[in-house]
């Protein structure tokens, strides 16, 4: 016997198909749009049919632009300095970074990190045209923000080794104890990191 | 600076309506539907866009039918006894109790429940259907399988008081302690309600 309208019980379904979204929270989210009316589900289904017309990648940077665009604004901005590269994972972290407001440099996003587990190899990541733009725009440091997971870490080293012979000098972001958490509260491996890159006082800590 | 394409903006802030949704979950969802070609994201868009015409309210339960059914099933059908209404705050209850098994009856849905801060008094509640239908069919229980919140109990007693000089039995929901939970890790509440709520082993505990 039918519990539950058919349409309701796709759309159900279609919410399961989220990261993280497991039958209950599907059937919040469908039940939420029943109580509500059709302008809130039609905003939704707008927004959803319009996003791959709506979006394409750069040529430069691999960051997401509007589909109208090749290049992203935060690299054709002649205020953005092009010989640094923070060479970042997916666009999302181009957004964490753009929100400090600290960074004036470019950014190149791999699209992804080596991980033999899911199968993705250095030859899916965007590694060749970042030795290019680092060729090309004379580049003299390239950050490398990736996340401090083993496939970070095996991204950035391999990065590191396709440099091979350039000249550029190349950073990674300091890992050490987070703003407003107490030293006896951090983790070991935190903690071992932040006493590693432990930093003497006249070298300038703000 | 736009950081990120507006047809993904759109699509963040679109996200972000759905309860319990905040701007990183939102970020989540939209970039999966980036990542994955457009027949996903077509696929919620439709599934959203045929939701409200495609679902009903039964006349007799107020349940959630498809559009081009006046009545739900769990109430034409001839094997469901009429004269037990199980009294639920909401459609997704159905589902719940349904899932049991056990429960022959049929439901009355009253499309949530009196809240003073919600503002929702007991008009805006399927009650007077729900007391002709008492009448109509000749119901002999009515199961007010409420919630156990202030909202569920103080409908439960409006509803009560509204039944007035009719012979009906009125049950509530048992409660006590869940299966799989240790006696000394259950809260006080549920404790004292299955101390007060004791069954003699002869009434019969399967």
């Amino acid at each position: 016997m039918q519990i539950l309208p058919p349409a309701l019980d796709d759309l159900i379904e279609a919410f399961g198909l989220l990261p993280g979204v497991g039958p209950r929270t599907a059937e919040r989210y469908a039940y939420y749009m029943v109580k509500h009316d059709q302008a809130s589900a039609n905003r939704l289904a707008t927004a959803l049919s319009a996003l791959h017309g709506g979006i394409g990648y750069c040529e430069k940077t691999f960051a997401l632009v509007p589909a109208d665009q090749t290049i992203s604004d935060l690299y054709s901005d002649p205020r953005r300095d092009k010989t640094i590269i923070a060479v970042v994972a997916d666009t999302f972290d181009v957004v964490a970074l753009e929100k400090t407001g600290q960074f004036k440099g470019t950014y190149h996003v791999l699209g992804g990190l080596v991980s033999p587990i899911d199968n993705i190899t250095p030859e899916e990541l965007h590694i060749p045209e970042l030795m290019r733009r680092i060729d090309e725009d004379e580049v003299k440091e390239i950050i490398l923000a990736t996340n401090a997971s083993v496939e970070g870490e095996s991204t950035a080293l391999y990065i590191q080794q396709q440099l091979g012979e350039r000249e550029v000098l190349i950073t990674r972001l300091a890992r050490g104890l987070p703003i407003g958490v107490d030293l006896e509260y951090a983790d070991q491996i935190t903690l071992s990191r932040a006493l590693t890159g432990r930093q003497t006082l006249d070298k300038g800590i703000s």
